[in-house]
């Protein structure tokens, strides 16, 4: 049977990235609280092909996905995943990538009932012979109150939902603690989401937005304030949208660093 | 060169509706003052196929956009449309739905700058021997402020962007006025949304929402109530959707009559 | 502290449904092989709302939600859930609705390597005093080849990947199979799919289609052949939506019984 | 009234870009033959805040784009909006995005009919006070047919719709012609895409199709090849994703130079 990915190819363009991507898959982290946390990621699985090779084999990359389905990963072993990815690819460089939904167990402020909130995650492994860079994103929601319409009104302050989105490039991965920054993060908006509130939980959360409006650009300020501070930190994105809630489009803004 | 769609089926299976979908093309719209307004519709066009008749002929339903799509398109002409495309496809019934954004030329409400606010509006035509039954539905996004965060917090109210969706069947197009319907339903938002608004117009809205707080069950009734009122409807339903700035998720409701 | 929602509501416009929607949740369903399968739902959880109470209690969604996240979910479970939702809101009527991505572990065809596929899966539940009526929705990706392309060409035919969504109402839970279902309906593609395919595989897959062309007609009418052999079948619906390959746009059939 | 936005920061953190995000606005572009072809834009408008100012002027954003609606937009006349947000926004630097459908009328390869193909623009203009940097990418849906599958089997070979995303820098824009290129790319698929096809088209489309196999890599490969001879080109980057007809996931390349 011919194997015509193997064959010679004459263009002399080598391939940046080529590989499987959409794949949707269960995973297993490893949540805060040591447990493994089940949820379904969305993968991407890349590696670089020199300019003589005319085809990659795209089995393998979902050979390997199917492999690592019962380890609760970690950042350290999504980045040995992509470690191990170069030989079974016959690669020099290759990249993975996984967005996945993630859940904290919160309390809400006054009642202490418990509910979970939804984030997003983006994990990152780029691996060469030298070593795997990580990158991580996480997506947080928080409320935004405008500083603006507050400081202009008789009574009240619009308000509305809004996407805070942190990117950290780590060359340490030994003090990550996701929960610990999406809870950092999330402090920094006009209030913080949860997903049950009694009502005097609403009244908490409701004066609260009012006691501490933010701008966009506040939010994208003191957000990057606090990533700042992270350990093995090489570079970071810090960007919020606000879904506004008196017009049809968001306010936007990004720190970088 | 055969002609495989032609053939005889011998599974005794009707299909109700068979054509195309997703088919993106530019159109134009007889605006609410006259003037043709361009717009991108996502078209769907389809016919019900008897049991003994294999397969559609889908380049038909093509041939028919393309004709189209030089015509500013009302709600009668759109019903026209379903209505030739019978014939073309020799079928006793037959579906067209097109999905738009719209748009209204608004005038902020103290500064009096005017700008353009979206809408999406959707037209369904369905084609019988006996007539066209026509539907249109139309989403407004508006702001709604919480009675209950109101009544029970010292200062400010949490508010947000909501969606509301109004379905109408209607057996007279005549007076139909989708420009003053969509203007209806926006009256009856905590706030109604503008693309361009200025420091006077800020205080004002913000003041208008805090002023007029709607849970989302007062939303679908009170623009239910707009509804009601419109000629010739025979059927009509009413969701709402407000994206709560203090949960990650949604309140959601819905009217029917 | 005033509780809004509890007051008397004067416009005589009862609500059909009203609650939460778009509420990402981890959950846990029972698997085809008896395992519990953890995957992330997406919720949405009605009542209904007499013409005089002016609001629902949306905290008490939930932390219904909350309750049930532990527990490996049957649609019989799922069904007894919105059976219970009825007290907790005094309501009359209500609605659960979660849409969820579930997997099959399955064998290749010829190399016997195994790999997970995705599906998509909605379960409704609708309770009143009499009872809770269950729906199931199931999207399915298959090949589908088209024997127009075949019949008219010297060599090789347009195929491309194709969505059959079905739906089906039932009145006995008690023999639903839902892997069964799902493998009667891939069967039924010009070839099914799978995660992870070796060179013999791919070789089988290709023929397969090739021998087996079906226009989009074909496939619901297929497919419409095995849904109705369900036992408690009260209604179906079957849709198919191929991704055109030779267009920018889909075909589409539906078939409902 | 104050403004609250004109205040000090005192956080030194400078902001690379804040403004408004999402806006959906009715736009003319100079289509290939001269004629303004009207389109609906996806606008992102923003400017880079100095450490010490709090806050931009987000109205500012929104008149200018109602300015610009009734000129039919060249990648030149879209860099002068860019330059004339500068000033006033009191800004150093300022980019803007806009993503479109744009049509071609094309003609079937046999029968000679015309009809439309969509394709998505993005346009980038990143405006400094020594000039505008402009961005082009294109994504031009084609077929691709897999040289595996026709190789290895007795008849047929899978094949897909695939997606090919050209983007471009370029440093001179007076000789670019998006229809050239977008042309230019869709002859490098297994077969290019027509809106409307008869029986002796399709019998043209998939023989083309067959004769012509192509691995993702393949696509990447040769669409750079073309890619390459662009006048003014100072860096560009090809994607192709194929929605592979075989799994439920994408194969995926990306060639950078």
């Amino acid at each position: 049977m011919p194997d015509v990915q193997s064959s010679t190819d004459l263009r002399h363009i080598p391939i940046e990235r080529v590989g499987i991507r959409g794949v949707r898959h269960p995973m297993l982290v490893a949540g805060g609280d040591g447990q493994p946390l089940p949820t379904i990621g969305q993968w991407e699985l890349t590696v670089a092909l020199p300019a003589h090779e005319k085809g990659t084999h795209m089995s393998r990359f979902v050979a390997l996905l199917e492999k690592s389905r019962t380890t609760a990963l970690t950042p350290a072993l999504f980045c040995d995943l992509a470690r191990e990815m170069l030989p079974l690819l016959n690669a020099q460089k290759g990249d993975i990538t996984v967005h996945f939904p993630y859940f904290i167990n919160k309390t809400a402020p006054m009642s202490g009932v418990t509910s979970l909130m939804d984030y997003e995650l983006t994990w990152v492994a780029r691996a060469a012979e030298n070593g795997v860079a990580f990158e991580l994103s996480v997506l947080v929601p928080v409320t935004s109150l405008c500083p603006c319409s507050k400081a202009i009104s008789e009574y009240g302050a619009h308000n509305q939902r809004s996407h805070v989105t942190v990117t950290v490039a780590l060359d340490d991965l030994s003090s990550l603690d996701i929960d610990g920054l999406i809870r950092s993060i999330e402090k920094e908006g006009s209030s913080e989401l949860w997903g049950l509130l009694k009502r005097t939980d609403e009244k908490y959360v409701t004066e609260r937005a009012y006691e501490n409006p933010k701008f966009v650009e506040d939010l994208v300020r003191d957000v990057a304030g606090q990533v700042r501070k992270l350990p093995g930190l090489t570079s970071y994105r810090v960007q919020a949208e606000n879904f506004e809630s008196i017009h049809n489009h968001s306010a936007y803004a990004v720190v970088e660093g």
